[in-house]
């Protein structure tokens, strides 16, 4: 039986005169037939939907896999089964590598469209619900994490995970960043073995079922740092508050970017207001200056105002909301966390 | 000043006819600059190599990149600044995204090749004592785990990892499979919330400096584990007395294959014989029976022979070795270990 995600997959082929659809990204191959590679392995949408594994993915495969799977050869075979079946207009994935559609390239007509991407835009509420799990392991973890124990950043964050891991995660969503003092101002810093500094700054999530989580807190000391940090606390509350579908997805980023330029700090906010989490911590559409896409019941996307001081500090608050009639913040941790150092 | 790297690299594109060399893989980029991207960035290799990164990794740029960078604005301006450097034929990655390849074809005439990984073929002394002392870290680490404390597989793979951290690891090389039982017939297992079974497979490794280290140890208990245990040391111990320069990689695939296939088993060695192993954990050139490269001093490659019974159990034993005149195993954990469970 096939899914109804491939249905509308093979639905959109049809209108764009595509005879197959070939995927080698693992979330996505994961996202169509419950089995995620550990090795490569290509997936062909078509009329009857076939994924060509590793010889050593066949056991995993097997056990996984709802599509019907193959052993890999080579890429003569597959391309040769490929054209048996009439298939002329090849659709591809925009990430899939130059070298691989060099393979491909004599053979078929190829052109890249982002059909998957599309699909996992629009989370099920089984999506939701497992980001929504995961996000409370996160929240939880980081709850009970001993920020006074005196252990140092590197240290720190791999509790961090180990925490998470004993509620049930799977993993981190992406290695997590726990860092304090100027370090702060680098959005993707390193936690370092080094003892914690003021402010600290946590960026961090969990998987669940395949599915990842995605927060930021800044807890903040100084009289400056407070002033920052109301500043981004205001850029992420009134751009939540104006989400609702129908608006361009840069029209929210709009919000948040204009009262932090009003405060001054424009320049200092240098990076998009958010992204969407699935099964990839980064998914399409951003809330980004140049993202017009239509906001959609079902998405699910990080709203993450920040401003960095160079060599100084920085702050971001992070949340996850979940689109319907408005936006839902996704877990329940307030923004403002006080720990005494 | 460019370095020796780069020249080499400059050599080879003004051999080919090719003005500038865009690239995108974070290692890569690293490899050439000391900088390890956090977010996208675009480095062209040209008479004056540049890298044009995402403004929120300007300040880490400015930090570690030996290479002149600049903040990238849009694609267009990127192309403009080429085709004013007179730039006509452009050399990209065999990795580089069909997206990314999409935005350039137009305006240049464009093919792949792997120059970098060509001269990270070839690693230097520096480059082999940073192997060397991850491989250090991650067997100390494997020596102090203690797999009689009633931990599951999960929590288990979790503790290698903090004391790789504690030795001075930057983190995993890769997710550490630490499996048993049956689950150790899947090359790539997952560590599960379960207690251990025999036999134990761990297969982990470190990163130190930036480089990875990689091995697998099988701990086996019953008579018929022993037997294949036996055959997989020999097909370990055999083709890496048989490794020299000016050999072919497939010809050292062949020694371990042809030994295992003699006993009966060769179907069921499911994978490759080795990769090489850098700033990635997964480098070319690899021992697999299609690969043709010839084996070069300074190259340092994996030997990981295995059997696997789907569904009963699978025994692969790794060591990384690093090629001079002839093949030296990188690290001194014996291949045969005792644990009493």
């Amino acid at each position: 039986m096939i899914s109804s995600k491939i249905e509308n997959i093979q639905k959109r082929m049809e209108k764009d005169d595509f005879q197959g659809y070939l995927l080698a990204d693992f979330a996505n191959i994961n996202y169509l037939s419950k089995y995620l590679p550990s090795s490569f392995a290509f997936c062909v949408i078509k009329e009857g939907p076939i994924i060509y594994c590793s010889q050593m993915d066949m056991e995993l495969a097997s056990k996984n896999s709802t599509i019907q799977y193959v052993q890999f050869e080579n890429f003569s075979k597959l391309i040769d089964d490929l054209k048996e079946e009439g298939i002329k207009n090849l659709a591809i994935e925009p990430s899939l590598p130059f070298e691989t559609f060099s393979k491909f390239k004599e053979d078929f007509k190829i052109d890249s469209v982002d059909y998957v991407n599309k699909e996992r835009m629009i989370k099920t509420s089984e999506e939701i619900s497992n980001i929504t799990k995961a996000t409370k392991i996160a929240q939880d973890s980081f709850l009970e994490l001993d920020f006074t124990s005196g252990a140092n950043e590197k240290a720190l964050s791999y509790e961090l995970g180990r925490l998470m891991r004993q509620k049930g995660a799977f993993s981190e969503s992406f290695d997590t960043i726990l860092t304090s003092g100027s370090n702060s101002s680098l959005p993707h810093a390193i936690p370092e073995n080094k003892q914690l500094e003021k402010p600290i700054l946590v960026d961090w999530g969990a998987i669940y079922n395949g599915y990842c989580s995605d927060n930021t807190r800044t807890i903040v000391y100084s009289e400056r740092e407070y002033e920052i940090f109301n500043i981004v606390k205001e850029a992420h509350d009134e751009s939540i508050k104006v989400i609702k579908p129908g608006l361009k997805c840069c029209e929210i980023d709009k919000v948040a970017r204009d009262i932090i330029k009003e405060y001054g700090y424009g320049d200092l906010f240098i990076h998009s207001l958010g992204h969407s989490v699935g099964l990839d911590i980064h998914e399409t559409p951003n809330f980004s200056p140049k993202d017009e896409s239509i906001i959609e019941k079902g998405m699910v996307i990080t709203v993450e105002p920040g401003i960095y001081f160079e060599d100084e500090f920085g702050v971001r608050l992070e949340d996850t909301v979940e689109i319907q009639k408005s936006a839902k913040i996704i877990g329940d941790l307030p923004l403002e966390l006080n720990i005494d150092l």
